[in-house]
C-alpha cells in the first residue's frame, strides 16, 4: 500500500466521514475504533464529518464515544451546523423556518438565529426529517413562493441503515424543487465545499496537509477533489468494487482505495 | 367566435376539467354552472375529470351538485379511478401498497385490488396525500427498491385552492423518483392520454366528436392534443394571457381561448 504510506507521510488531519466509515446505522464498522486511535497515534489531528443534519454534535460526541472512540464537540462536523454558520455570517439575525430534526433545529437556535413562521422567513433550512408531514411540505413551498432563500443541508437521496436504505433529505429537497419551480441556493453538504472549507478554515490547515475518507464518491471523493484533499475511498459503505473499476482513470478516482478504515492500520 | 361555434358544431361529447374550470377550491367560479346547462341543452353529453385522486367520484358528485351542477358518479372520472381501472384491467387480483387520500383507497379496494404492505406489493401507486408522513416516503421507497411497479396518478407540481398553491402528487413522487432513482412507469393523469381514452372508449366516442376544456396547457391541452381531440383553453385557472402568447403558433396551442366557461354561452 505504498499510495497509502505516501499520504500519511504528508497529511496533519485526517477528515472522516462518519456513516459507512465508522459504523452503519448502530452498528460500528469493524477495526474502525482501532483505526482512530492509530492515526491520533501517529500524530494525526482526526475530524469527523456528515452530511446527515438529523442530530446534534452532541448526539454524535455520545454516539462515537459508545463506539469507544473518544471525542468532543470540537471534533465533530454535521451539515446543520454548517448550514446555521452559513446563514449566521450573512445576518446574525436572520429569520429562518426549518424542515429537519431537531438537531437542525437546535444547531440553528443556538447560533443566534430566528424561527419564524414560513412566511416570514428569509431563509429555508431543509435537511432529512424523519417527522416529515405534508403540512411541512405545504409550509416549505410557501416559505419558497414568499421568496425565502432555498438552504439544503445536503442532498444525499438515500441514508444506509441496518434496516436497509431510508429516503434522505435529497428526496425532501426534491418534493420542494419539484413544486416550487425553484433549486436549491446553496447546499451544504458533501460534494458542495463548504464543510471542508470550513474544517481547514478553522484549524488552519491547508488542502495539501489533508485526507479525507468516506465511502461514496459522489459526495465523499467529489468534495475532497474539489477543495485539493487527499481522497481515500473505503468499500464499507455505499461504494462497490464496480464503482471503483468505473471510475478508475477518470478525475474522480480516489487516491487511494481500501476495504475498510480498519485497513490503514499497519 | 367563429371557431368555437365551429367547434360547438362538431361535437357531441364535452369533456370538462374541474379545478379552474369549473372551481377553484371549494369556490365556483361564475357561469359555469349556467355554461354547463347550455352545452347540455344543445344535446352534448358532459363528462367532468380530475387529475387529483385525493377524493372519490362520490365526493365530485356532492361537490358539482353543491354548485348546482347535476350530475350522477358515471360524468365523473378521476385519476385514482382510472389508476385503479388500468391495474384491474392487467391483474384483476393485484397487490397494491397506496401513497394517496382515502378516495384513491377506496378507488383501489372497489376495483378488488389488495391492500397490502410495501413489500408485498406488486404495484405503488402514488397520489396527492394530504396525510403523508417520512413513514409513508419509507414504505413507497421500500416497494420501489423490491421491484414494485411504480403508478403515478398525476404529476400535478401544485393545485391551486382558495389559500394559494399546495403541493401537489407530481412533489410526492418527486421525492420517491429522487430517493428510489426511477421514475414512474405510468402516469394515469393529464397529460397522460389514459384518462381521456378511457372516456372515448366507454361512451364509444370518436376524438374528432370531443373537446376538452381546460385551464392548464402542460396538462389539459397537451392530452387533448395527443389523443386528436379539440382543444380550448379557459383562462380562470392556471393559464395566463402571456402563457397564450407563448404558446401561439406552436402545436400545444388551443383551438379556442375563452375568458372562462361562461363564454361558450351565445
Amino acid at each position: 500500500m505504498p499510495e497509502l504510506e505516501r499520504i500519511l507521510q504528508k497529511i496533519t488531519l485526517v477528515i472522516l466521514d462518519m456513516d459507512g466509515v465508522i459504523y452503519r446505522g448502530n452498528r460500528p464498522i469493524e477495526g474502525a475504533a482501532r483505526a482512530v486511535a492509530f492515526l491520533r497515534g501517529l500524530g494525526k489531528k482526526v475530524v469527523f464529518l456528515t452530511n446527515n443534519s438529523e442530530n446534534s454534535r452532541a448526539y454524535y460526541v455520545q454516539k462515537l464515544r459508545r463506539m469507544e472512540i473518544p471525542v468532543g464537540e470540537k471534533d465533530v462536523i454535521t451539515s446543520g451546523q454548517i448550514a446555521a454558520d452559513y446563514i449566521r455570517r450573512r445576518d446574525p439575525q436572520a429569520k429562518v423556518f426549518v424542515i429537519g430534526g431537531e438537531g437542525l433545529v437546535e444547531e440553528i437556535s443556538s447560533a443566534g438565529l430566528r424561527l419564524v413562521p414560513p412566511e416570514k422567513a428569509a431563509y429555508l433550512v431543509v435537511g432529512i426529517d424523519q417527522s416529515l408531514t405534508y403540512e411541512k411540505l405545504k409550509d416549505g413551498l410557501r416559505a419558497l413562493l414568499s421568496g425565502a432563500k432555498f438552504i439544503a443541508t445536503n442532498l444525499d437521496r438515500v441514508y444506509p441503515t441496518e434496516h436497509g436504505f431510508l429516503p434522505g433529505a435529497g428526496a425532501i429537497v426534491a418534493a420542494l424543487e419539484r413544486s416550487s419551480g425553484r433549486r436549491p441556493d446553496v447546499v451544504i453538504g458533501k460534494p458542495s465545499p463548504h464543510m471542508i472549507l470550513y474544517v481547514l478554515r478553522s484549524l488552519r490547515t491547508k488542502p495539501g496537509e489533508t485526507v479525507i475518507i468516506g465511502d461514496q464518491i459522489e459526495t465523499d471523493i467529489k468534495a475532497g477533489k474539489r477543495t485539493g484533499l487527499f481522497t481515500i475511498l473505503v468499500l464499507s459503505g455505499v461504494a462497490t468494487e464496480e464503482d471503483v473499476r468505473k471510475i478508475k482513470g477518470t478525475k474522480n478516482a480516489p487516491d487511494c482505495v481500501l476495504g475498510s478504515l480498519a485497513e490503514v492500520v499497519r
